[in-house]
């Protein structure tokens, strides 16, 4: 046996008993006469000690050949420290070390294995069995494991039913970003990895499953954006006989539980407002509510007054950034000049100080009195030691700025308290996403999105303004999970086809194997998938989605641990009947 | 709200209600004046009820337009049923219709949604979102939903963290049947998929996570064999600071659990036999041991008769039949021809009726005299009424041959109940297999295996007789696990390389990577995975995994449902740099 105890779990109660222990070594502490090892496991560190007095001669010199990182085990007696460590739970004992045993030595790691590590990400990922080792990472994985955990059991507390769907699938016309699977035996044909198990979950509502869930790796090939990984994890949910509002008292209760029994927080009912809302409000369909700063719109009080910057906006629209008229002219000129970089494209800032005195002092004091600037003042609801902020022009375009401007500000000015959870639904999202360049819908969720149930007449005379049932849920401005009751009607499922362009021909060869399966009982459905790592990474107070992966890939889809992707052989590639063409 | 009640709740104590119920049409009763309707969702049935008397013509009319699989909802009374139905948990009470919303019609179900249907496994396969609806199915998937659940439990509960590790991995030089995946991005190059997470388990133990476990989909593009999947499913399992004993006794846990919680059944400490000794009394290493029928070695009383078939031969073994003296000739011959049959491949059977006079009747008395015969009765501890099926030749044919046998007659006699649930360990596999044609050794488990630790210096001297650290879990004649203790130290790793052929660049270019994760400290460490859709098919009284995975592949490796693998666009291989080169 090679271990009585883990490293993390004596006590002073366990003073006198004889201990195993077997670990990592930590730190050494040699002061020749005297020895301190910290050894460590995933549940702790205990303190041994080694000490010419009560210590062989053998025994000491042992334990001077030890080096960080070495596994060892050790038998000993657990004794009273004499300065005890408060930080850690072991911290009132140690262990008097009468046997020592090198299971394995190390050569020094790359980087330190500490919480505060002098390795670089690089390096990081390259050992990432060694960054796992580190308290931080190591937590996040116990993280997500908890959350996973959990997730499974109010799932299935709730009748729910986990159900594996295939990963070896069939790619889609629409599959552009399909990863593709060369099938060595069925010569010349390929299966696709599935970019969600959407399809099937919904056949499983037609087998009458009623009530399913997955966690479920899903991949997509797609071009490279920061913290996107190809394979990445859901959990993937549909539920039968259901409208919308079951399907978020559903998950809201799911989301509310996960806060309560991982991170001990009481969440109250999540607000609701509409993709509209969102975007006139927050500039943005994803809104961090954890701090204020709602967009006022202000063209009534700012426009025809001779300012034609203003005066020619479809949009003027402000924010208040409480307390900032202490802003120096540097600091605001700094705004300015991050709203006009490139990635977030203003073309000017207007500013408006509300002084301490009453008065107003603003960058357009030439086009505006000190009655108008009250006027914006009061509309905007600022106070005095205020600062607003005005962006004006294209209505989507000023909107996306200012949205962009407030989370600029709140990051600068700490409003987003990475311990605080502020989740919230979107709801109404529009159904259909006009295509400028190719002249035509496209579905803006998927195309078995159902409209609103009060709506789907529009979608014959109006269908750019029909809504969708589909919702999302955001904390703290990021999108965690997203969903849609999905239309089981076949004349409505028409209808959505063609207002998305499809010939009865086309929609037949793209759909008609889910189509066909609609004909015998589909009961009404709908449901939601949440992005695990995404809220796992939330839940630990990060927004990196890479440390709470045990084995990330990086921006370039490469695991430079494993160093994959990587070449295959000839052999290989002939057994596919393939050949490359660089 | 589509329903106030699912169709499986309502009991006698619910009459008077007004409930709204929704699902599909399972049947339909129609005497004219009256109608009833079985209504079905995946919680039970309720009956309808639809009269003259109490309900409106047109409702009537409606009830009578209903056809087969039907999605309705209704609203109505519970009311006490005249003629109650003691066969389901609904059959004291019956709904009296007062409004029907037909959700959805159906066409006509290629076969009948029974639990014995009329659909054969091609049809069934085909519309397999069909065949979930039924009965048997449908309790396969919750079976399956239930032990996951459970074993996630159990796991967590003893410390273990579940911990996904990357389905987008490296393919290795000795992965000939990985399946492999081009990348788009990093053009000319492949990811592979896991057969296993061996290599990520190792590495977490590594990394120092202690216990890990994870039920993951693996992958092998294999030449296909009756009931294998090309994607299958693991528990897989890994612990650091273990001996063998700790595996075997945490795993046993788990296992004792699943049979305690999921079936109600209390399993005693599992028998644990070598591998050798399975070879010698089964002649199988994964005995099915639900019954007898051992085999008795007999060169000693057999041979040395003027028998020469038996003097020439390695081997001379039987199996009693309890009470097979009834056999008749003709069915003692049928078993003659069958284990000369290619797949079994015996040359011929001695047989020995054990008559209850306590004479004694035999196909060989030519050769052996009555006292002769009782001592082999004796040997074998036949008692009057049995029956001795003999065989021999080389021992290792012979024993296979006679393992069949055992298992045919267990089979025709009745003797495998799949209601009875009978475990055990296999121990101490042979570390290294002898190539003939490649005149070198293979590890029979996997290079990382560990030898018995008191077997370590025989690696040098006596490589083929060394047995593995290496353990099996069989339940009733099934494989459903197996695993081994690794090898932690470099000298053995060494060592181990040396025994199977490899150069110190081959072991380089082949193990490199995780031998050089070793270099930083690794523990002693040892694991096991189970095979989930096997485990689940066996508590689910069945053989056949197909029916317990959702959407399975059939034995040419195709999704016959959604039609895959299929042939992908010209394009989408010209994104990925490939050519067909059929």
């Amino acid at each position: 046996m090679y271990r009585t105890h883990n490293c993390g779990e004596l006590r002073k109660s366990d003073i006198g008993k004889q201990v195993t222990l077997s670990g990592w070594v930590q730190k050494i502490r040699d002061k020749g006469f005297m020895i301190w090892v910290d050894m460590r496991d995933r549940y702790g560190i205990s303190q041994l000690i080694f000490d010419e007095q009560r210590t062989s001669k053998d025994l000491l010199n042992q334990a001077k050949s030890l080096g960080r990182e070495f596994v060892i085990q050790i038998h000993g007696e657990v004794i009273e420290r004499a300065s005890k460590n408060q930080n850690i739970p072991t911290g009132d004992i140690e262990i008097l070390v009468k046997e020592l045993t090198i299971l394995n030595s190390s050569t020094t790691p790359p980087f330190t294995i500490e919480d505060n590590t002098d390795g670089g990400e690089e390096l990081r990922m390259k050992y990432r069995y060694l960054d796992i080792r580190r308290e931080p990472i190591k937590k996040n994985l116990i993280l997500r494991h908890e959350i996973t955990q959990q997730v499974r059991k109010y799932l299935s507390d709730n009748s729910f039913i986990e159900v594996e769907t295939p990963c070896l699938i069939k790619s889609t016309p629409e599959g552009a970003r399909d990863f593709i699977v060369p099938s060595r035996i069925n010569e010349g044909d390929f299966y696709a990895l599935p970019q969600s198990p959407q399809t099937f979950k919904q056949l499983l509502m037609v087998a009458g499953l009623d009530k399913y869930f997955q966690i479920v790796k899903c991949f997509r090939d797609e071009d490279l954006r920061a913290d996107r990984q190809p394979e990445f994890t859901q959990i993937d949910c549909e539920m039968a006989f259901v409208e919308q509002d079951d399907v978020l008292n559903t998950f809201e209760g799911l989301i509310t539980d996960i806060f309560k029994k991982i991170k001990k927080i009481d969440i109250n009912k999540f607000p609701k407002i509409t993709y509209e809302q969102a975007i006139e409000i927050y500039g943005t369909d994803k809104p961090d509510i954890r701090f204020g700063m709602e967009f006022v719109e202000l063209n009534d009080v700012c426009q025809h007054k001779d300012f034609n910057m203003f005066n020619s906006a479809e949009l003027v629209v402000g924010i208040v950034v409480n307390g900032g008229n202490t802003f120096t002219r540097k600091e605001i000129d700094k705004y300015i000049d991050w709203i006009k970089t490139p990635q977030v494209g203003a073309m000017g800032m207007v500013y408006l100080r509300c002084n301490d005195d009453g008065g107003f002092k603003s960058s357009v004091d030439k086009f505006y009195d000190q009655a108008d600037l009250k006027n914006i003042a009061e509309k905007t609801k600022a106070n005095k030691g205020d600062l607003i902020m005005i962006l004006s022009g294209d209505k989507n375009k000023v909107r996306s700025q200012l949205g962009a401007l407030r989370l600029e500000l709140a990051k600068n000015l700490g409003l987003r308290n990475s311990e605080e959870f502020a989740p919230l639904w979107v709801v109404d999202f529009p159904l259909l996403n006009w295509d400028e360049e190719e002249n035509k819908f496209h579905a803006m969720h998927h195309p078995f999105t159902s409209p609103k149930p009060d709506q789907i007449d529009l979608l014959k005379t109006s269908p750019s303004s029909v809504k969708a049932n589909a919702y999302d849920l955001v904390i703290n401005g990021n999108e965690i999970g997203g969903g849609s009751i999905r239309i089981h009607n076949k004349s409505v499922q028409e209808q959505m086809f063609k207002c998305l362009g499809f010939t009865k021909k086309e929609s037949e060869e793209q759909f008609g194997f889910l189509m066909n399966a609609f004909k015998y009982g589909s009961p009404p459905h709908g449901g939601i998938a949440f992005g695990l790592d995404r809220l796992v990474a939330i839940l630990g107070g990060s927004e990196t989605i890479r440390d709470f992966i045990a084995f990330p890939k990086n921006n370039a889809g490469r695991d430079v641990m494993i160093d994959s992707p990587s070449k295959i052989s000839k052999e290989q590639l002939k057994e596919l009947k393939l050949k490359q063409d660089l």
